[in-house]
């Protein structure tokens, strides 16, 4: 049992994803992993997702509703309502297993552990974290199971945190609790240089920086989500990425810390990401007309760029609850907008590319050989 | 349109039951009845009970994760966690439905809705309503949608209020809201003299007293709760009891309401309940030691019979969620405790029985006859 110099027990945050409670049995090997952590000698916080695809299937009813009344666009007040209840659930049977082995636990939703966030349904933006009422319980010895993925905002309303929302809850908690650890666990067992279900030949990577892993996420990497990472960087949290299979104890990690600058030149890894549209104006001048719809039908624009002669942007649909709908408001705004669905991105993460184009160039050459295959159009993002 | 004196709009509060939302298509059949009170001029508050049988799913799996560690006490509080978000899938799904038909309407959480209660998980006891947000949104011309059978306690913990407690959630509402009318809609349209699923030459009762149907719904009937209808009877809130699967504005209904004391002697129907637990104690004595321990448990005794040579009463097993590890503590607190298990209750309830015997003992001569069959036994409870 590690000591800290204030003489209280370490404080651990671990966060479980839906395939790690999938069903009642892999339930029960996360409380004997957290139970595990607890008799060691540690505070434990344990942040929780919904079961398996839980979100999915209440995402899908709350569209049939809409379809069934010829409605396409579910208002995400009522969305933020629907799917916190996944985390809910999982949260309380967690706490039902932790204690019939006999160890002290409570549940907590998002609005109870102090996650306020701000107004932005479906994907709200933590803006403090109050744990009061987790740092009692913890001081009363038991082990604090959060709902992840919520919060509630000033106005007293439900929110959720956008996909990925639970890594966020647990690197925010992290940090307000000032905790020694922050380990995310999955059904993979760290970082890899590419996803390995795609590419077989993908290399583990053992540690990575703030930086280069919240630059794959943004990417399209899903083993820890864009906005955690970032908040972990900005708190100087470490993360540890570990698989919920492993034997306890045992497996591979990736360890996600701060690091001084990195003198070499490194390409990490490469990231993938599918649902991508492509969006162009001709005339720099509807940008202002465009953004501002887009801030009316919630559509985040990444790699914006602009030039005299227009812009280029992309639109990653992962966060977008009905692109139909959107797509309307944003044509209406700006009719000469063009956009490019059904597109996907490849992007390659590394260290010291700012100061020299060698990787990047390697990278395209690669592409452009892959390119000779039918349907794969190169579009060059320099940043 | 009816006007009230106040010359503000008619508040309607309609309840539904989980079978009036089991699916898709039903929830939106429910929507267009919703629109249409709304669109009859009044303000409409609706209460929304899970979706079909997602409580005892719920409930199942809490019982699952706690049986894989061989325990068989799911925590009541947890339990409260988990059971709670099953009216906030229907109450988020039924405001998305209302929406997508062009209509305002908005869901609030037990919590939300000002439904305070006390500290007794799994059974809790409302103890005030503070509907402030919803009559700020009523005033907005929005209709407010209640997740059902739940609140907050004085401790800031959610609590859910017991089989049925959907009914007292919406007769406590409309008494709080000062309501014109209460409208609980389940899969029957109304109260009958018997159930008519075993008794098919049932009567179906037009008009009841709160307290005939508040003795029948104590006795097993499950039209509407028994706490609901004391509840009304107390705040002198009229009770529309209605199918939601006759057409809109058709079919039977019960109402329930104030009458002067009956001057005649009716039988008004017959009730069943099953799962009924027999308890005798030989010794007076031991009822001191048998409450502690039916309180420590969360045991409810009814029909309770004290004289000098000991008492006897029953247990219905509705509200018990875990009745072996209740027997357990019953057991060990008076160890000469006789229980008889697997029982069902019969009842008879009239007004006016309090003058005469007469009708009980028809009553009773006719289950004599039919104890002619194995396997009934009478127990005779006199009020």
């Amino acid at each position: 049992m590690a000591q800290t110099t204030e003489n209280r027990r370490p404080i651990i945050v671990q966060k479980y994803g839906g395939s790690s409670v999938a069903d009642v049995e892999k339930l029960g090997k996360v409380a004997d992993r957290i139970v595990a952590t607890k008799n060691a000698g540690n505070d434990v916080v344990v942040v929780v997702s919904a079961m398996g695809k839980t979100t999915d299937g209440l995402l899908g009813l709350a569209r049939q509703v809409a379809a069934a009344a010829d409605s396409t666009d579910p208002p995400r007040r009522e969305l933020d309502m629907l799917l916190s209840t996944g985390e809910r659930v999982s949260m309380a049977l967690l706490s039902i297993a932790i204690q019939s082995r006999g160890i002290e636990a409570i549940s907590f939703t998002g609005s109870q552990s102090g996650i306020l966030t701000n107004d932005r349904h479906f994907d709200a933006r933590i803006i403090e974290v109050r744990p009061h009422r987790i740092e009692d319980e913890l001081a009363r010895g038991k082990i604090v199971i959060v709902a992840g993925y919520q919060g509630v905002s000033y106005r007293r309303e439900i929110t959720t945190l956008g996909r990925g929302g639970s890594d966020t809850t647990a690197v925010a908690l992290a940090a307000a609790l000032n905790a020694d650890a922050c380990e995310i666990y999955s059904d993979v067992d760290g970082v890899y240089s590419a996803d390995p279900r795609a590419v077989p030949q993908a290399k583990h990577i053992e540690e990575l920086s703030h930086e280069a892993l919240q630059e794959m996420a943004e990417c399209g990497a899903k083993v820890v989500c864009a906005q955690a990472v970032e908040w972990a960087r900005r708190s100087g949290i470490t993360i540890f990425a570990r698989s919920t299979f492993s034997p306890i104890g045992e497996g591979k990690e990736t360890v996600i810390r701060k690091f001084a600058p990195s003198e070499t030149l490194t390409a990490r890894a490469v990231v993938g990401e599918s649902n991508i549209v492509l969006g162009r104006v001709e005339n720099a001048a509807c940008l202002d007309e465009l953004l501002k719809a887009a801030g009316q039908c919630n559509v985040t624009f990444k790699d914006l760029q602009v030039g005299e002669r227009g812009g280029t942007f992309l639109i990653s649909l992962l966060n977008v609850p009905d692109w139909q709908g959107a797509k309307r408001t944003l044509l209406a705004a700006v009719p000469t907008l063009q956009l490019s669905e059904n597109l996907a991105a490849v992007s390659v993460v590394g260290d010291g590319f700012a100061s020299t184009h060698e990787p990047p160039v390697r990278f395209l050459t690669g592409l452009k050989n892959a390119a000779a295959k039918p349907h794969l159009t190169i579009l060059l993002l320099c940043e």
